[in-house]
């Protein structure tokens, strides 16, 4: 028994392939906290996305218990033997400097050098991920392989960076929609080139929004936010706070959302929210075998939006979570480990999440006891042997219509995904038997 | 350690003999949703129960969404092959007939019959049984045996029924007790000649009558309807939903309770009802194993009685599940498959729940700590090596009568069935250490 | 990742070694409900508490449905055989005779005499232990060895006994803390010359008066009481029940906590009060193996302090519980049985179970979002490849300080012991980032 799809149910077969088109276009830019690459970044996405409203916050400003930092650039930084040779240099992998390293340029010996370097012996190949943004610190990081050949000797160190006064950018876009309730969407750009802990995050996003901006009768409005992880959520929180309190029903942080590996849920703070609700059933019904995390494994933004007195209701879909898998926060996690089909597989996840909190509603029978389905041609009129048949499930779904259960609770009572209730939701409202609870 | 149960507690041992001897005498009227079927059925009960009350409800009248229908009769119907042998004869077996088969009198070819003709490939000796109440049609049901042994050639076809104005017949019975709280019994009279799904719940509810009758200081009313299933409890909840609303406490649905095999529970929409409770708490102790179905699994009259808006706390206590035996439904469902020991253990299944019912009341303590039982002859005064004794269980019992727990949530804390713990509640009782909550 | 405990947070090393040598000082007392021996063992353990009060309550008094009774006092007993040798006697053992036997001095053959001996023969070297307290009867104990030994003749049985008006006497201790809200500890002093079931009791209650004496601002006032079994915990109610229940917020009962062998737990009747939640935490991470009993189990006085009207959070932690170690009730059960370990091991445990009634409370952050715990020097500044740390602590638990998760739950969530968490609420606080909800 199968029955036909909403229009435009879910996001079309050439959007994970689109993603990472533009995953590849954004990989070499060079992003951190603040300064070009974030807004290089964000000038791409607006390609993609014309909606895309781009705000700066002044280096200096107070967001709660934190002060937005200096804006970091760096020219040029590289490490020289006596040869003159560049040994690591910024300009192949912009792994290869820490984080906000100040500037320095200076003669050292490799004793000297080494406390400012950083490797991981258990995997000698792989550059780590390293940043140092609220302490003036420099370094550099290289692969095991490479620290231990380094040679004793003096070593030439240049960094031809900046901190200084400037801003801290973020991308919003706003899609209205028939209620002033939203959906709240949050994804990340601060990371230089790393693929499934960076890229896939806006990249699903900007999918994300081509959709649900296609999407006819929009429920919901929908708020879609690419900031800095940590500084960039808490600034933005300090500006919308109330109105994000008072609209918000529902949101997810998109991270790591693009490999090939499982699926991983990780709940809001409080674990029963809409957004908890609609991510199990979105991923029971997409993937069933997929990780279940606890809030204390959380590590990206929904430590924000969660955090006491916050509490939004925001979960998070992932693919391999961060911290789970080997390559995380070194340069194996690139272009190499995200794919087109593991991008679609994390968008239509997100999609289906998306489409379960447009859907969900509660209903209110119209008529007491069962209606009579067959003389409106819902329900077969012989009684007799016969398989399984539509009217059944419509009288399934109308004895749950009692105000009370909405379309979520009814659809996990016939384990049956949300969306494939729609048409015989449809045929009993038609008919006048159900009617919602709801005004939008 | 046994206790005696309260007088009276069990139906007589041979109520389902009883019942059987009923099923009999039942078993060849030719019953549908209306008509003369129907009325026959409901004397021979009447002489059973001289309270039974029977009432008609006329063709036409509006009961929510449906309408009573017309009420059908049949004098004949056969198909005759062209030796002018009767091959399928209504008068050999009412199921060979398609319930509610408008009248025809012509000659067919066997490929002009058959869209007609019903059987089953996958139970060849069985006639399945066919309705169309409220789509006029005509037909017939044969084994499939019967059915593939056709030759081709021309059939006399004829039925000699009408469809006329009439009316809805059905029985109510009202037992009155100490309190104007209601136990309602529902059963259904609409079948032709079937046994465990039809016959088993009149002759089960004829001599739940009876016993419930012979109760000593019953405490509820008793209210318990035959009716036909489906337009019959819709028809009965359009007369009578706000005092069934305002009166019934527990209820239970009467079918399929009369083979040998297992004993089945279904639950009310709701789930948590005190029929609910009593249901599991009665089978728990009546047949440990039993199935459990959910609410999904519906079929009979707790469709209209669990209805939203509708919402009466109706469960139901079966043995074999419509549906779920593979007789249901066909010819094979008849006085073989149900059995004296069959009716005689649902009598005493439902007969637990009610009791349980009855039983159910909250208690307080009348003193503060143990009460000092020694001095009263109920605990023993020497303190010394011996087993488990009356005496804990008083104290058991009396440790929860906090106003709160009722006694079946006390119970099944013990794990006893709630009718073992009687002599003891009354020897608290009749101390003066503990008093009921409620009035009646 | 180990963390420093609070200043004295757990009782001394030696505590448990003081407890057994008190153990082995009052062991020889023969001790009843009334009498000499509880107001001597009550002297001994007001040398060790000096802030003992000794209550006395007059025989005859009505305390709920009981009644105070006569005091009983024994000036000797035996059984004397022809050749006048005491083959049973008192001053032997005290539990040759039965706790409350009336004066007796007469002759009786072996069959006369035979139903006043009390013997188990499944334990055959064992005496049993055995009272009449409301009904007058008189007895000896013996073993069963002992019992089958005796020959035909005549047997002199001599009581020296009274039961004389008098009262019934009780300790009690009142440790003021900042608040008058309590912690309430109550253990028995009412059996003679027995070990686990009688003096693991207080003298595990003593060295735990010492502990809370000692431990550095008391947050609750402790109130610990000292008395007979059942008679005295009905007695004592009956004078403070209304202060008790406006006062005890957790209390523990102490029996059977002084052999080696496993701990147990047997809650409140309601189950789940602060002293549940803190005796199952407690355990949970002294001795996970602990045994589960339910409150159908229970024996002791938390049959009164949580009958219904009553309702105390009194929840108790033991080690081999009455009722369910072999040599309970016989005098088998004597100093052989508890060890300075055993004693040890339980006043731990409650202590343990103290510490987190102590320690729980609610704390609310005080500012939105995750605090910036690096500029604090609280969180690392680099963020690189590295282990678990101490911010990660601090995160977790800031990120539950949201005024309804209160510390044991929080602990619960991190399936940590509340102890363990002293440290980071202490950084916490100390950097103003939470504060506690209530005020002592």
């Amino acid at each position: 028994m199968t029955y036909p799809l909403p229009e435009n149910a879910f996001p079309d077969s050439e959007a994970g392939a689109r993603a990472y088109a533009l995953a590849k276009e954004l990989f070499p830019i060079c992003r951190s906290i603040t300064g070009r690459g974030v807004r290089e970044t964000l000038a791409i996405i607006a390609r993609e996305i014309p909606e895309l409203m781009i705000h700066e916050v002044p280096s200096g400003i107070k967001c709660f218990d934190w002060t937005v930092p200096p804006e970091w650039s760096v020219r040029e930084a590289y490490i020289e033997n006596e040869r003159g040779q560049r040994i690591v240099n910024f300009k192949d992998n912009n792994l290869h400097l820490v984080g906000y390293s100040i500037a320095v340029d200076r003669m050292l010996s490799l004793d000297e050098l080494r406390p400012h370097l950083y490797s991981l012996p258990g995997m000698p190949d792989a550059i780590p991920y390293v940043t140092s943004y609220y302490a003036e610190r420099w370094g550099f990081c290289l692969s095991h392989r490479q620290l231990t050949a380094l040679e004793p000797g003096n070593y030439r160190v240049r960094i031809d960076s900046t901190l200084a006064p400037g801003g801290l950018t973020y991308g919003e876009v706003i899609l209205p929609g028939q209620s002033r309730a939203e959906v709240f969407l949050s994804t990340y750009v601060c990371h230089p080139s790393l693929g499934n802990n960076e890229l896939s995050g806006p990249t699903v996003a900007t999918e994300l929004v081509r959709w649900i901006r296609s999407l006819p009768r929009r429920r919901f409005t929908y708020r879609v936010v690419f900031i800095p992880e940590t500084i960039g959520s808490i600034t933005y929180l300090s500006r919308h706070l109330p109105e994000l309190k008072e609209r918000v029903i529902a949101g997810f942080n998109l991270t790591c959302i693009g490999d090939d590996r499982v699926y991983s849920y990780l709940p809001s703070r409080n674990g029963k929210t809409l957004a908890d609700r609609a991510a199990l059933h979105a991923l029971k019904h997409h993937a069933a075998d997929f990780m279940r995390y606890g809030f204390l494994d959380r590590g990206s933004d929904e430590r924000q939006y969660c955090s006491p007195g916050v509490d939004l209701p925001v979960a998070s879909i992932m693919r391999s979570k961060y911290g789970s898998y080997p390559e995380y926060h070194t340069s194996l996690d690139d272009l190499s480990l995200i794919s087109p089909a593991g991008l679609g597989g994390g968008i239509n996840a997100i999609a289906k999440a998306i489409l379960t909190v447009e859907l969900n509603r509660a209903y209110r029978a119209t008529v007491l006891c069962e209606p009579q389905l067959g003389k409106r041609g819902l329900y077969p009129t012989l009684n007799g042997p016969g398989g399984r048949h539509m009217g059944r499930l419509l009288t399934d779904i109308f004895t749950y219509c009692d105000g009370e259960h909405d379309l979520l609770s009814i659809a996990e009572l016939l384990d049956l995904p949300v969306w494939e209730l729609v048409p015989a939701v449809r045929q009993l409202a038609d008919a006048g038997l159900i009617e919602q609870e709801d005004k939008v």
